[in-house]
């Protein structure tokens, strides 16, 4: 099997929550495997002025009908959650930690903070609602949230984080890369569907 | 026929050339024509804090990147203008002067500035540039210039720009209208084209 996939993504990024939905399938139609990779987003907005999607005027109102279009072409449930932006540094800790033990687990996690947070409206920036979702996986809820307090989880989270942008140049949520090759936004999962297919053009 | 496609866009922008070159055959497969829209990009840019892709930090590198793949993938010649941006309103206006006597001619001259810029790296706010790229097409270039100059022209050219911004909520390019359905972005043109085979989903 070629290398995996690398998928940089924020949980608190709609697009990243559709990529999410789709990348493993994608991945899987040409025999790779992805490794997941949530960081933070708001990292980046500090060294590219950047900032969510939904602050810009104008983009603001087409992104919010954009993210529920893209979402119903490709069949995800999808509501605007009624808190946006939020924090989600616990979620995207808590991913870690879990993926010392088990990386599938870590991937249902995370996917199940996503369908929380963009399908049924739930804060996931919330412990109790991080644990209610461990807790539906069987995961030791308790055990994760205090994972997330450990310095060396707070540190990766940060590794992961400095490295996408500092070496990868990864400005955005979701980021995926084809070995060396860079992929922005859910839009770009066709393209990286055509790359794995082609082996680039 | 059902209505015409609204394909807005800027002359000084790379995926607004890409959708340039594919725009027509994607609305000519669903028997749709489509109305060329050149408008000022940089009047959007200082509503929402916006400007050139180029000049972010990381999305910068990024975009040069995927204006090239992009254009490999769909066959259209790309080359980087050494000089970029540049002004491209004179450009804009001759538009506007050519397709109030023949549309076709019009989107030809279209056509052919994008390329002069964006394959052939010839500075397209240069006069001189643009009345060879009309003589090129039969066009009587000296009367194009001076349309260029009439205020009826700067009008209608300052008319569509406010229009796609205040009533339209345009804020990027290429910007395509199916009915009101908006869709931002070179790569968006498969949506458009889903979009226009299922009348919506």
């Amino acid at each position: 099997m070629a290398g995996k996939l690398d998928f940089y993504f924020d949980f608190s990024s709609p697009y990243g929550y559709i990529a999410a939905c789709r990348i493993d399938d994608i991945a899987a139609k040409h025999g790779r495997e992805v490794e997941w990779r949530p960081f933070m987003l708001g990292a980046t907005f500090k060294l590219t002025g950047g900032k969510p999607l939904t602050e810009f005027p104008l983009k603001g109102d087409y992104s919010k009908h954009d993210f529920a279009r893209s979402a119903r072409l490709h069949g995800i449930p999808f509501r605007m959650p009624s808190r946006f932006p939020i924090s989600t540094i616990t979620a995207a800790r808590a991913f870690y930690w879990l993926a010392e033990q088990d990386r599938g687990l870590a991937r249902r996690f995370a996917l199940a903070v996503y369908k929380a947070f963009f399908a049924e409206d739930r804060d996931v920036s919330d412990n109790a609602v991080l644990a209610e979702i461990a807790s539906g996986l069987g995961i030791d809820a308790a055990a994760m949230l205090e994972g997330t307090q450990k310095p060396e989880i707070k540190e990766k989270l940060k590794q992961v984080t400095d490295e996408a942008i500092g070496k990868r140049g990864v400005f955005g949520s979701p980021f995926v890369f084809v070995g060396d090759e860079p992929f922005w936004g859910a839009d770009r999962l066709e393209m990286v569907d055509q790359w794995l297919a082609r082996g680039g053009w």
